[in-house]
């Protein structure tokens, strides 16, 4: 049988093997030979990918963008109440399942980089951007939607939802046992309520 | 003249040049040889304080608490109006100086250090339990508050503040060109008065 060199077949492979070794080894011990191992390629074809260890990174956060895009684009807006979906589309910045756990897990690790190596800082930027555009659209669609009671800024709130999102991502992962999916989801229904009603209490929801 | 031994003196400029080389150099590279040349002493005598990249990330994580403990303890409460003195405790967690910078810089490699290290988790908790406690400590004020409608339950909005706060230290730190002091201060007034009027636009300050 003839050898199919499928490039982005392979390509997926030596991703998802760097992301197991990631996440099991942590970033500072995910070597080129431990990755090569992973997904069963030479050192030498695996440098094809990706040579240095800032290349890796900035491969892996590539994906990881890749994947939260597709997740908010399988999200059906309207097939549920608005506040929900909402709420739906801010959960997938936070750290509920392993995928997400692992996304977050790095980049943390890269945003640390970014002090060391400044030339990570213009990714590092687009990855909070796509949060930022996420936070907008909600604020947004909240301040154009009828029965919202707009005594608030949608600049200011724009801000506080994207600190908030980012906040509840890093303290869930820190220690998810204090902070549970439930408590997320209430949190994020009832600031989402609060806006929509004008009532601080959310309880309109 | 006899050498005077000053401990504690000593230790506090071990600590300082620990903490000047991380800065510059980023907790990577900031080697006990580095350390010791910077506070002029020798590698030996370095030792004395800590052995270990570990021991140095706790140590620095200490001395970051009890700098923070400081700066809290430093704030009139009483000498401000409550809600200005409210934001200004909030304030002593977001990297607005250098001093914080580099403590939320050291904070988010010693963080991302915590996955490959789970013996920094316990640290890494405590850390989180102190602006957990002042977040917790302004809303029961708050709630306690003549004039406050108490419309919100005070447990999902000190889990609210403590993820706002962090969001916003994270993303001063990662993007201070977009997050300025005087936004960040603006948010968390507007943020304080809408739960203290029960109005969202917060503009009753």
């Amino acid at each position: 049988m003839p050898k199919i060199v499928d490039h982005e077949k392979q390509r997926r492979i030596v991703a998802e093997a760097a992301l197991r070794v990631i996440q099991d080894s942590g970033l500072e011990h995910a070597t080129v030979r431990k990755i090569a191992a992973e997904a069963k390629v030479s050192a030498g074809a695996l440098r094809h990918y990706f040579a240095t260890q800032a290349e890796l990174l900035v491969f892996c956060m590539n994906e990881f963008r890749a994947r939260i895009e597709r997740r908010l684009e399988s999200i059906d807006i309207a097939s549920e109440p608005p506040l929900i979906a909402f709420r739906n589309l801010l959960l997938q910045f936070i750290p509920l399942d392993a995928e997400r756990k692992m996304e977050m897990e790095v980049w943390l690790t890269f945003t640390s980089k970014t002090f060391v190596y400044p030339e990570l800082k213009q990714l590092s930027a687009q990855m909070d951007d796509s949060l930022y555009a996420v936070s907008d659209y909600v604020i947004r669609a909240l301040a154009r939607k009828e029965g919202t009671q707009l005594s608030w800024d949608p600049g200011t709130e724009t801000d506080k939802l994207h600190a908030l999102v980012d906040g509840l991502a890093l303290h869930r992962m820190l220690r998810p046992e204090r902070l549970g999916q439930e408590r997320i989801e209430r949190m994020l229904d009832q600031h989402l309520a609060s806006l929509y009603r004008g009532d601080p209490s959310g309880e309109s929801l």
